[in-house]
């Protein structure tokens, strides 16, 4: 048989066709007035999609060297920082804060469950000394999604930074910048962006950039500073990944056409369609509060939740994702993020349902891909 | 929402992304050794698709443009051909040789229907100077296949060559050149071929090309006896399409890999999944004897074809094909053919599933998507 491949991962995800066919166009030089427009462009309309009146910076980099960016740039040793960790990703903030001398704070969340703003609250409360708080939009080793809005309504009481790490989540679930008052917001390119990975970014409001005036701590490719004056000749100080930048700007064009709104309708449609099919198969989330980014599903009893999620990969090429260590094995995770369509979300499915056939799994064979199909149809947009 | 599209005509056809890569590498020259061994190792493997040790030809053109290179190669003014005629390609092959003066013979058969081999021997054994006997490997106007081995096993008693249109059907359906003794085989590049359109491939055996010799038809572009010459230095007469060449070599690596076996296998399971979907939400088919190329479904009564159709195509991006006049908006026809995967006969289902909700027809919900899945389950390999 014909085995095509369905990227069903939460990163890297699917890039449209377009996009995919400008990068084979001609290299061009990134210090030239047709990259610089090329730059801007850009950069607008990442303002558009982090919605903020504050620039956006443009990183070389995966999500994780925006992350350090955010972290040295306004973290001084021995600064507190609170970190929530409810994941993989919570984690991440946590050793990089560490890294450069931070005392940090760790709250750890059960993976999979949620952040009580009270619970915040009463941190915050009991250190009033917290320079910066690290959360995570979207929890991509759970697929959990934080009340980002309600956890800044509670910093902002604080004389604290609210930092989000909006990487998998920033254009599929609402984070509303400026409207909720973040301080600094990440995003990487390879999400709900529609591109591959390569670059990440960034912006800060004015808040944010007071402390970094003060910030203390060393670095060089990282340093913000140097990215907001280049910025302000419509470039960046270092050699930018330019053929990403300019599918960048191709991606970003699609998004304006789809509108904010309705992309992140189309993941709620999505998100909706996936949980209601896992219903019907009988199977359990594993977040007690899922997003529409991906679903994370508890394998069932008596099933190999590996040997579930390598079928699914190399039989029926639906490559879905594992858990991360140390749940590997337990649940596993299917994105419907970004480039992924509604029949893509019936792949997954049904290719679920083969997988769970063959695994001898009982349920009723093509309740998921029915309910997921109603959805879909009454949903339609 | 997203919409994504899926092409499920049949032809043109998905093209695998390798094959569309490569159609982006910089232009060489065809008056070059590097095109020679390009070409070269396109005709030997389009030998293994046509199951022959004859030549094959490649022109610039379409489908069509084969036809007519069998025509004007083979038929002399006056003299008399049959034409199998069971819809708009059959149909095809009496209005090429009537344009060039034959003596057209035309054996109509109701669309859908098949002709039975009895018949075409009598037809034969009462016109003992028919020359030609032109036929349609798989019809694409009606999804039917013919019983080209029976027909060949027939016209080889007689003094006339047998030319199949195996436009659609080559390497989705069996067709072995020399084990069913086919004097001339054509097909096209953008049904199982899984390129784009505009390039057409012809073969003959002996038997032909001593008729060839004979014939007094003038031709320039399509004269065989040219393509022959310079196919002997391995390139072609005229320029060719040499980006669709490059994908059609690149095309052919993938079809060995899988086998001509294994993608007939492949067709085959796809056309029962889609079949068995058919039944399971109550429709019918249209032909009566239908390949695993495309399926012709009758519209059910107090449905609007041409809306349904149209309804697949722009609200769900699922391009299927109306029926061709004079038959339009009577049946529709989705094809699995070429490079199209086990999911995409999930999507198409689904989408129709859908269309079909929205316009009111009565049917089990999910009904044709779970009886698809069933089979294509219990036949992945």
């Amino acid at each position: 048989m014909i085995k095509k491949k369905y990227l069903l991962t939460p990163g890297p995800t699917p890039v449209p066709e377009k996009v995919l066919a400008i990068a084979s166009e001609p290299i061009i030089h990134h210090r030239t007035p047709e990259f610089s427009k090329i730059y801007k462009e850009m950069s607008e309309d990442l303002k558009y999609v982090f919605q903020t009146k504050n620039d956006v910076y443009t990183l070389t980099s995966s999500g994780t060297g925006a992350m350090e960016s955010a972290v040295v740039n306004l973290v001084s040793k021995g600064d507190k920082v609170l970190v929530i960790n409810g994941g993989k990703f919570g984690e991440r903030w946590g050793q990089i804060a560490r890294t450069y001398g931070a005392e940090v704070l760790e709250e750890k969340i059960e993976w999979g469950d949620d952040l009580p703003t009270e619970r915040l609250e009463e941190i915050l409360d009991k250190n009033k000394d917290i320079k910066v708080v690290f959360s995570t939009l979207s929890e991509t080793s759970t697929g959990t999604v934080y009340d980002i809005k309600s956890f800044s309504e509670v910093v902002r009481n604080y004389d604290a930074l609210l930092v989000v790490d909006g990487i998998s989540g920033l254009a599929a679930t609402e984070c509303p910048m400026d409207e909720w008052e973040i301080d600094v917001l990440i995003t990487g390119s390879q999400k709900s962006l529609m591109i591959p990975p390569g670059t990440a970014y960034i912006s800060l409001n004015d808040k944010a950039w007071k402390v970094i005036e003060k910030n203390s701590t060393p670095s060089y490719y990282f340093d913000l500073k140097k990215y907001k004056k280049s910025h302000a000749k419509d470039t960046t100080p270092y050699t930018p990944a330019l053929t990403l930048i300019i599918q960048q700007r191709e991606a970003l064009k699609l998004i304006k056409e789809t509108t904010l709104e309705g992309l992140l309708e189309h993941h709620k449609i999505l998100g909706n369609a996936m949980r209601s099919a896992i219903k019907a198969l009988d199977l359990e989330l594993f977040s007690k509060k899922p997003g529409n980014i991906l679903t994370s599903v508890k394998v069932p009893e008596g099933i190999d939740g590996n040997q579930l999620v390598k079928s699914m990969q190399y039989k029926y090429m639906a490559h879905i994702s594992n858990a991360q260590d140390p749940m590997k094995g337990k649940f596993f995770r299917i994105a419907h993020l970004g480039y992924m369509g509604a029949f893509d979300v019936m792949t997954a499915i049904s290719a679920l349902e083969m997988t769970l056939m063959d695994m001898g799994y009982k349920f009723e064979h093509g309740a998921g891909i029915r309910a997921a199909q109603k959805i879909l149809q009454e949903n339609w947009k």
